[in-house]
């Protein structure tokens, strides 16, 4: 990909006929769609019948786009295998937890894990990859399409005698899951690892090693076809390689991007969710460090099926949420999708063109969205994202692991989510890091909602603390092994050795009638919490309910720097203060400088160019307007005037983009 | 059968010992109950076993009832076939949608379409037919009972032979069909008939022709298995042949009764929800126009079993609602059930008699009703239910768009029914009509929530304009093409050529802050809404959201009428008052003159004698009393006296009758 | 079992190693545990492989307890086989009403009626009982655990046969069958016991016979097998023998207890539901009545499990509970669990000592019930609970019959346990009785929702208010026949004749503006309810509604006592009023005396001791600290200083043990 900034839609040219076909790229060229993505559902397009490969219809698309100016983004077909595949053929279906096997006709049908659709996704791949590789249209790859968004884990046989196999790798000796897993409870006890089930349905809940080591295996499988699906891409192209996933779907996405060359993601938060929106982007930006990631899909207006939508956006928000992706490390923004479905089930979804090749509600936000493309891209184009001061630790695993138990219906992502946007709120920049991402570099580490924190993770942030870091660690962090257990030194295991806390013991404050203090301000406390003694490293206590006078807060020194355990979640809108002052008390301790002092609605996203110089990209997202506080005398990027030092103003959805002296 | 007003009962002779049936029948003759309607369940006691089948028991009621004055109507028992039907043979039994076989011990437990049902079913019923065809007591015939009521599309083999075979007779070749559902989305294409799955469990929606198809497909199974059994009994009998059907129920109505001789309806609405009471009468008077309909089925006070209850009627209401419905055309008003049930699983069902023999909760209406239908017997014979001259296209095939396209929800009988309400609010006289129906007569059509607008019905409708008719149409009606896919051509296909309107887009309004704004009123805008170009056709338009300006309501000459396009739903209490507005206007243009000033919770249902007098049967509903103004002199039709024109008032669930001079 | 009270945990030394196991010894001394119920989940410890028996390892640890003053109940294991059991042998599996078959993994997932699973359980039970019956440490046995806590009637092919058997012991012929359950209805009619259906999935509810005959069915295979391992044991020792049980349960409690020697039960009652707790406890009392029962599992603060988690108590609120329990009749109040589990699915369990060997929040209460079992145990020795003079009836077959027959999601635990608690609120001393508990010394009896009155029941009321008993009946007793049908002489079968009252009709009174007046309160009615005649036996009359005028409350007086017939519940916060009110007159007239003054959220339990003197027990257990009025001076247990007459008061979770001379 040569360096510049995409702006692009979801393309189906195999659903209509050529007419539509030049008409949908004479309308692209005026809407300034840059690059289309192309053929993930298109199996039974390039192979109609079993054997009868065919990818020529493709590569003419791709060719016809480039002529036109558009570059293209291959997809390889494998979340619709055809009827060929499907038909009469239960045991290559997906089945889910309650045993039902998924019959054809909608998508995410097989199982993945399946040895002859493995054969059959290998031998397609194969060949578009040979046939399109080196299209000098082709810009990029995404291997398949939202890996496990409509399931989870599959429990067909195939994956049953998988999940053996991988449990054998694994332990080695049934005796070892045995012990990890403390199975002698409930006579639970595997004497091979044929026996070992898939958490089929039970009376009750099943132990919780195996809920947890089921989905692990899951996301271990998913990743590892996509591994394979890269491996025979690249041995005809040399264009970088991407999935389009997001936070909710059944999979690792840490261990997903491993062995792929860009992370990219789909969203459809609606405005009112624009936290979940601006975390997608401090999260992807981090899974390939250093990498712009892509916004694969996003619609133009409002998300859409046969049973159900979301509410449209408001006029220029479109162009605000774009703006802030490029600025935060974006290098495409892409709709899903380009013209309106004619048929399917996905019919009423938001598009930039309709079924009858008119625009559609969300179109003047396209056009919005291109003039911006075009102000700011040289400015992105010489400037990169600036690292945070201050990260927090995403990770799927920790999703996972809230799946086997939710203690209370706890929902992870809006758990993570709102956590997340108290520093936006808060004017705090960040990044957020999957879970085995270096720390250079960061001042404060937050790890909230992660309940094992490995031996690995421990001691890099121990390394991190003692090189002068404050790591905040908590809620709900550390109270549980690597295998679902519960430790059997300390509640947190050695982590309590580390900083030198007492955990004196762990329970759900909610509905107790206790609060915490701490630095000043008081909140009620929620959630499975774990409870320190009250000693030296104190800094928040509480009061009322069972542990009166006991802390949730502390603070322990470590080489050059602190460890600060946060044992329960301030909540409500005390909560929410309260746990404000603890996040701004640790990074304003720790000097942290990259912040900026912007109202509610309005975000900064820093970028750093050549001779270090700042820039500022400023949106306002809520419609409403706001201002941010500049530090220093600035020159205006459209300008090219001088901006004075002290407030500084954007109208709604407006962005302005600054650069310091 | 000869003209009268019955007054009815469902009833079970067959579960009760000869002494209590002594006892009901002279019970019967005392409330005035005229007709039975019996046998619908008995299958077990005319062919306990296999082959042996003997009428004789019902032979016998029918005479003994008729000696006793009360008529019958004959039920075919297919809605529940035998244990030697059913023990053992998973084959025949209805599979529901996940994939769950039905076990025998309740209703609807058998597969309609297995050849041995059918075989057996025709088999029992051509022995009723040819028992009981020629007695003297019996007057009509209801097939089966309640087809599709606690079921609907079966997933058995048996239906997915004949679901292949049903397409084959649609599409002739599959790439038609292919072509026709755009199958080549999500590589669902199928190569021959026998890939077309059922729409069983899947990641994720079918595709929505495939799911619309399947229903229709299922629709079109039981009116054909109605037909058939229809065809039977004919040959032996030549009274009149119905089904008691309901909205809910998953049937087409309008097709079920093509091959019926007269239309009737269950219905258990509690008073509150009376606004779906008389859309029911005002529909089923229109499914065999000219020919009074029945009320098959109602309780005398609440309905309930083992698992739920209804709120009883308050005491007056079911002599309001009895005269309600035979002045709309009704000429039976009958009971579910005569005596409570013993056993089963709708023991706490109200009736007109208790287990032991004695009066409900309901008895004392079921006096008034007989006291009312005494009184008015001769007026509703020497007069007939006055055509309105507004018509409302109701649609089962509309409710099926609505299954397979919720949208958000919709519950397609709850939209239909607050539409119809305001008819009922602004006095306006109204049928409701099944798509095909004929337009004579009418002066405006209104065409709400009929998302597939034939061609054959346009064309008749756009006939109606131009002889003077007005068409309003919408909300949420044109925009999908038989098939239940989206037009290619236009928003709304054809429609906007024939009016001239331009629908620029379609989007969901819901929460977008966006108002509508026409004749005076202003209204938030909901649901899935179509957006119009501000133009010469517009006559109502959008404040605020993302359409500022544009047009919601617009309004096209056409020959001698108009053709009115309502792009949205205006919501709340504003927009019942904009509703109402818009229905106000349009009618009271066509100079609709059937209508009345009523005051809220009384209705007037204008009836016309020989030499087109006209009879006006004014009913409160809501027990408050109510009134209307007489537009001219007329006589009262019980006191004979003359009454003046102007401000005529009704007591609490009184009924008047008026005849204008 | 030597008379003392016991205080103990749930302990599964299996799941630990030997150094844990002599730091939980030491532990237990300390925190005051003299008894540990150990074994109930341990088949696999004791039969790792099919056929291989060794029960040493609990040999051991019971005299290892022993030597240490903790004496043990052992459990028989048979809630959990082991995967020799249930590998590759789903025919052994307990299956679920949609036809699920459950997995290895969980527990309950064996079919406890399949011949193979009483084969090995009996065995496994044999060893046992032969190698621990006659260890000096063991005081009692408890069977399996918590049957049917997780799962309810089993649909197996194994059940399926069981389940004819049982019809055909029961009916003798199918004809009998027939007709009692009316099969005449629906064409449901069986020609042999081999074609009556298990309740499996149909389109409708089944017949409500079937259904309750079926939960019966279920309800005595388990008491069957209770039964049948109890006398395993008794080969072998001669120690007491119990289950563990609860109201929530798929059991017939009063015939689970039977063949047991003393009842124990299960709560996890939080503070707020304490009304349930004390119900527990005066029901239980009753099942063995003269012997005491356990609480055989509470939490020391909060149940949890992987997804859910109950409000920890409050400080003090632990030993309110265990004193409350004491008083009322328990000879032990154990804990679940001693040490928190490490692996599993209930980690987050409340317990004594955490996973990590350290006290729990629940800890300090553990000692606080201790310090209060020492003080308090010479006087539970020298006293028993006094008999009440007020009973109510419980009954699980009434639980089954509102299981088939909910009316409107009626919740028959949350109803009786309302009606129960106005009796608390009053202050009156009440024994809860199980359906055929003998009625000598009450004076007042309740039977609120009790469907189904059998004739031995009603004669047995019938004598006791003969010889000067009151007895109310209702509401919602007496409508149903012993086959779940319907009466059909009147409305409450002989009953009726027997109190000389007439029943009217019933119907659901909710929603209908319908207020009852008795003894100078009103208030609405609701529920299912019957309505009398307004006659001489009328005392509580209906106001508004269908049923102005008629009754809703009779007396009737029958030899030297009365029949009270109360038709409708009293609703909201008046009907909680008028209801107090009818109790309250009831009980006033009967001369009770057993009845205390005593505030709100404090309880009296009145025991006896030698020479008849009285002792109260006086427990505050809502923290808010309370008052009772004492009628004569007294003692006070513990200071043994004279109190006088009057007000006495207790502090927050306080309690005081008195004495009258």
């Amino acid at each position: 990909m040569t360096k510049k900034l995409y702006h692009g839609a979801a393309y189906y040219p195999e659903l209509w006929d050529e007419k539509v076909i030049e008409e949908d790229i004479k309308l692209m060229k005026e809407a300034g769609i840059n690059v289309a993505r192309i053929g993930e559902f298109a199996w039974h397009t390039m192979e109609p019948e079993e054997g009868k490969i065919d990818i020529s219809f493709f590569v003419n698309i791709i060719n016809k786009l480039y002529e036109n100016g558009i570059e293209t983004v291959m997809c390889t077909p494998t979340p619709t295998p055809p009827i060929w595949f499907t038909h009469n053929h239960p045991e290559r279906m997906y089945v889910n937890q309650n045993g039902e096997t998924m019959g054809h006709g909608s998508r995410q049908h097989a199982c993945t894990n399946h040895p002859y659709f493995r054969q059959k996704a290998n031998e397609i791949t194969e060949h578009i990859a040979k046939a399109i590789g080196h299209l000098p249209g082709l810009i990029g790859w995404q291997i398949d399409n939202e890996f496990k968004c409509h399931v989870s884990e599959c429990m067909c046989k195939t994956c049953q005698g998988l999940w053996h196999e991988w449990l054998e790798n694994r332990y080695e000796t049934v005796e070892n899951l045995n012990e990890a897993w403390g199975t002698k409870i409930w006579s639970e006890y595997y004497h091979s690892f044929e026996q070992v089930p898939q958490p089929h349905p039970a009376p009750f809940l099943h132990n919780s090693s195996l809920s947890t080591k089921y989905r692990q295996f899951s996301m271990e499988k998913i990743a590892e076809f996509s591994d394979s699906q890269a491996e025979i891409i690249r041995k005809y192209s040399s264009e970088p390689i991407t999935h389009n996933s997001n936070i909710p779907f059944a999979v690792d996405n840490e261990r997903l991007f491993e062995n792929l060359d860009f992370a990219s993601f789909d969203t459809y938060a609606t405005q009112e969710n624009k936290a979940s929106y601006l975390m997608n982007c401090d999260l992807w930006r981090n899974f390939k460090k250093g990498k712009d990631f892509w916004i694969m899909e996003t619609s133009t207006s409002y998300a859409a099926s046969l049973e159900s939508y979301a509410s449209p956006h408001a006029n220029g928000y479109l162009k605000a949420e774009a703006v802030a992706a490029y600025a935060l490390g974006a290098e495409a923004f892409c709709y899903w999708l380009w013209r309106q479905q004619r048929a399917g089930c996905e019919q009423p979804h938001g598009s930039v063109i309709s079924a009858w090749g008119e625009p559609t509600v969300g179109f003047q936000g396209v056009l919005e969205v291109e003039e911006m493309r075009k102000k700011i891209e040289p400015i992105m184009i010489s400037t990169r994202p600036l690292q945070a001061e201050v990260a927090l630790t995403y990770s799927d695993q920790a999703k996972a692991y809230f799946q086997t138990e939710p203690h209370q219906q706890m929902d992870f992502r809006g758990l993570v989510t709102n956590f997340y946007h108290h520093f936006v709120s808060l004017g705090i920049h960040r990044d957020v890091l999957p879970e085995s991402a270096h720390l250079e570099g960061y001042k404060v580490l937050f790890t909230p909602f992660l309940p094992h924190i490995s031996d690995e993770y421990r001691e890099r942030a121990v390394e991190f603390v003692k090189n002068g870091g404050t790591w905040i660690v908590g809620p709900i962090s550390g109270g549980r092994t690597g295998e679902h257990t519960i430790h059997t030194d300390a509640a947190l295991g050695k982590l309590e050795e580390v900083s030198g806390v007492k955990a004196l013991y762990t329970y759900p404050l909610d509905g107790t009638g206790s609060k915490g203090t701490a630095f000043g301000e008081s909140a009620p406390l929620g959630l499975w919490s774990t409870v320190f003694e009250n000693d030296e490293t104190t800094v928040g206590t509480i009061k009322g309910g069972n542990s009166e006078g006991k802390a949730f807060l502390t603070e322990s020194k470590l080489g050059n720097g602190k460890i600060v355990h946060l044992g329960s979640l301030p909540i409500g809108e005390e909560g929410d203060i309260l746990l404000k002052k603890i996040i701004d008390h640790y990074v304003t301790s720790a000097d942290v400088t990259v912040r900026t002092n912007v109202s509610n609605g309005t975000i900064v996203a820093p970028r750093v160019g050549e001779n270090s110089t700042q820039t500022w990209v400023i949106v306002n997202m809520d419609g409403q307007g706001g201002q941010v506080d500049l530090p220093a005398e600035a020159i205006d990027e459209f300008s090219r005037e001088s901006v004075s030092a002290g407030k500084f103003e954007v109208g709604p959805y407006e962005y302005r983009v600054i650069t310091f002296k």
